[in-house]
């Protein structure tokens, strides 16, 4: 392909792109195929010969988008949102374009140079406390990694690091193994699967602390932890504190939790994956209370901020306890400039050796919609999410299971697992919205997540008459089945209430 | 930014990027600017309102391009190419358009079942052994990692996991930290800082043996260190060899240490980031002996098979040894097809929970290049890497230091390092061509590498007319400065020979 068929299939994959999320409300958020659906499609070898990019984009309109999921989509109410937006969009590509990989300075003095001043942006945006910021004095700053996963590892295995080497300077006595195998680190039993596997991967037991009856993780719960550990003779390492839990969105109480993470030397890390995004509204300045004692934090980009995946901030206080612990270079990678500025070497800051520039659709998103546009962004999901709230609370059919938290309202019919079970499935064969289930103390519940590119309030009312309609459905369906079993009593008993409450409520 | 101005924006960055790699041969392949460069021109907060897309893509020819270091320029020799192609940055930008996340099947099915196919058609192009394959009866199969570093790190972790469990059993004796204290695994001292952090972040000691003075690793030094290691009550876990070392793409001996790892059941992972390209060679065959007893192979499609970074396939002869070691699911991760098909839940495969479409620009690329154009890319690749080879061979005053292998030249001025450094660092002040250096057993040298998406007979003849002019003017410089000194007798016996040898060459 030259460039002037570049050219050609670019703007019309730019057409195909505006097209599909201009009119992203015509499909069936969830696809409609069957697994191997694709396989069954394609060809078992890739072509001998080159094809036509026309053949391939209208391919992709024929066998790709059938089998997506469509994530931009205002009826995905599932997860958390994943973000894109249209300047964020260019942005990748132009990444892709210049075709860099940034995991030294002299890579690309812009890669790393628009990270800084992105993630300072960020910061600024987001109220951290200064320490967060490259242009502060001290050894902290910000970085860009893939996802909240690798952020959350990032500070396990350099907190298990750290431990090692101060643990055995104040006992020499004790082997390294011996040091390894007695780390523990904490987290809430509330918080995302990639917690409990950051401590698979680091060899390091996470133990999943209980959450109080709201949900929320605090400093007596974690101190405890501590002191049964330490007793027996363990050494406490990192607790990872999360705002925003995936379940509830709850938050974890970080004020009582960074003071017994100081009283005992341990790492406090904060998962704000989705959270974060709301640290810059002033109405939602309570949650960052206790985030000047942490010791790194991570949000997603991709989550709240019009920035596709993958755009994981991640903030470190002394981000040298990383470098120092990652550290393994050669001379391949060495340059003039190396170690002699306040640059730093974002390779030492992750996983991998090399990053893509995803500062570049970062600064994009930013400066083509500004602080006032991000804000609105976030402002906009609460909103919607109040909407739906309201709507859940004016059927008593249904009952909330926790505070409507940002974005995500925690909804179910009243009565047990299986309605709630039964309206899921009934909603996901229809595949007009997306929902995901989660489960508290045996209480299974819907999660309501405002997510989509551009949602608008008839967007929420879409949502709720699909749910509330097929709830009146299955209770309907349920009542005629028992009737016909002569098995009435039992089921008026369950849901007649209901039904008369959500009839007044109309 | 709405649709309308998408399509504007999206138009013109697509004529900017198209414009930029055209035009790439008249910019320096390194950027001028120094440290810090960009946070003295950028505001030190993100704008309130948003601005123009036309301003920010002008400021990105004004700031940013700078500041770039042009990978795909055909003057940039160092590192390893990192491929893109245009319908490599269409795939990108598509992908972000659809803007998913496929961490299951049900979250796209597209996402997961073309990564399926476009990974088994990259198997069959490589020529791998069937096993690798999905559409195999057995356990194995092909995967997207973001970069070797994490393939590699995902074999490491799960040979790790496989090695507690099993020593655990026939040595039930010994608790889990017994074991873990006493893990070692092994891999060349010619092998890439990614396997050494991938030693760091696991915490398992990686012994980086010896290679021979070929830079080969072979069975007998690997048998040598593993009988050492069991004799002293260690537990040997896993062997990563390289095809293609960072240095000077040399390939360790796979049949002689897949016979050991048998042996001692020892994984045993290979490393082809860049040399795996040439498995689709018929006169590379070689490279692929021993393959077929290997556990997992990891090889960047961004270094040869023109994707973007980031793309890095690995492929396991049986995934399920990481899925064990990873799965840490939540209710919410569930769906109904889950488990019951063919389908692998690639969230298991890999260290973060989320994922990228990446599998879209990966088929864009292969159906509109074919098998053919990804063929003759790689020999081009080849061609060119033999034109330089020749041209040093031709010039007495240089020196190769390694045979030629694929699209890599290691040669050095003869003399000693200081004449390479000295020639290195003229270089790069001129940024006409960009190289880094190497070193192996005490002699620096220089790598010259084929990279760029679009290298030409005649860029490697303005590379060569640049480094060969160079060191002209720097012993020129060096005789005059020391007749100056009066110690002519001793440069003259270092260099005078060469000279001469030179202008014969002429």
């Amino acid at each position: 392909m030259d460039a002037k068929e570049f050219r050609e299939f670019g703007k019309a994959a730019i057409d195909f792109v505006a097209d599909y999320l201009e009119n992203i409300r015509d499909n069936e958020v969830l696809p409609s195929v069957e697994p191997g659906y694709l396989l069954d499609l394609l060809p078992n070898q890739m072509p001998e010969q080159g094809e036509s990019w026309k053949t391939v984009l209208s391919d992709i309109d024929r066998v790709i988008k059938p089998g997506i999921t469509h994530w931009q989509s205002p009826q995905m109410h599932a997860y958390y949102p994943t973000s894109t937006s249209y300047p964020s969009i260019v942005g990748e590509m132009l990444a892709s374009g210049f075709g860099i990989i940034g995991f030294s300075w002299i890579c690309s003095p812009a890669c790393t140079e628009l990270e800084v001043v992105v993630m300072d942006w960020l910061a600024k945006f987001l109220k951290l406390p200064e320490h967060f910021l490259h242009a502060s004095e001290g050894p902290g700053g910000g970085v860009i990694q893939g996802s909240a996963s690798e952020a959350v590892l990032v500070a396990v295995l350099a907190a298990r690091e750290q431990a090692v080497v101060s643990y055995r300077e104040s006992h020499p006595e004790l082997s390294e193994s011996e040091v390894r195998g007695r780390l523990v680190a904490y987290s809430s039993d509330q918080s995302n699967s990639c917690i409990e596997k950051a401590g698979v991967l680091a060899a390091m037991p996470i133990r999943l602390l209980p959450a109080g009856e709201d949900l929320v993780l605090r400093g007596e719960t974690l101190k405890k932890a501590i002191e049964e550990d330490v007793a027996s003779g363990r050494i406490p390492v990192i607790c990872i504190a999360t705002l925003g839990t995936t379940g509830t969105c709850a938050y974890d109480d970080i004020e009582t939790l960074s003071t017994v993470c100081e009283e005992f030397k341990v790492w406090l890390h904060v998962d704000a994956a989705y959270a974060g995004g709301a640290f810059a509204l002033e109405e939602c300045s309570d949650l960052r209370k206790g985030l000047d004692r942490v010791d790194s934090l991570n949000f997603n980009l991709h989550k709240f901020m019009l920035v596709n995946f993958d755009c994981s901030a991640m903030w470190l206080r002394d981000a040298n306890k990383v470098v120092d612990s990652f550290n393994v270079d050669r001379i391949y990678l060495k340059h003039k400039h190396e170690g002699q500025s306040q640059i730093p070497d974002f390779r030492h800051w992750q996983i991998p050796l090399g990053r893509r520039f995803r500062a570049l659709k970062v600064w994009i998103t930013f400066r083509t919609l500004g602080a006032e546009g991000l804000r609105n962004h976030v402002r906009k999901h609460i909103e919607l999410a109040k909407q739906f709230e309201e709507l859940v609370t004016k059927d008593s059919r249904f009952e909330l299971v926790a505070p409507r938290a940002l974005g995500l309202v925690c909804f179910r019919p009243k009565g047990d697992n299986e309605i709630t079970a039964q309206l899921l499935h009934r909603l996901m064969e229809r595949k007009k919205i997306y929902m995901v289930k989660a489960e508290h103390a045996g209480r299974q519940f819907l999660r309501f997540v405002v997510c989509g590119m551009d949602s608008k309030p008839s967007d929420i009312e879409f949502a709720w008459t699909e749910i509330e309609s097929q709830l009146t459905a299955l209770l309907t369906e349920q009542s005629l089945a028992a009737r016909k079993t002569g098995n009435v009593a039992d089921l008026t008993q369950h849901f007649k209430i209901h039904l008369n409450d959500h009839e007044k409520s109309q």
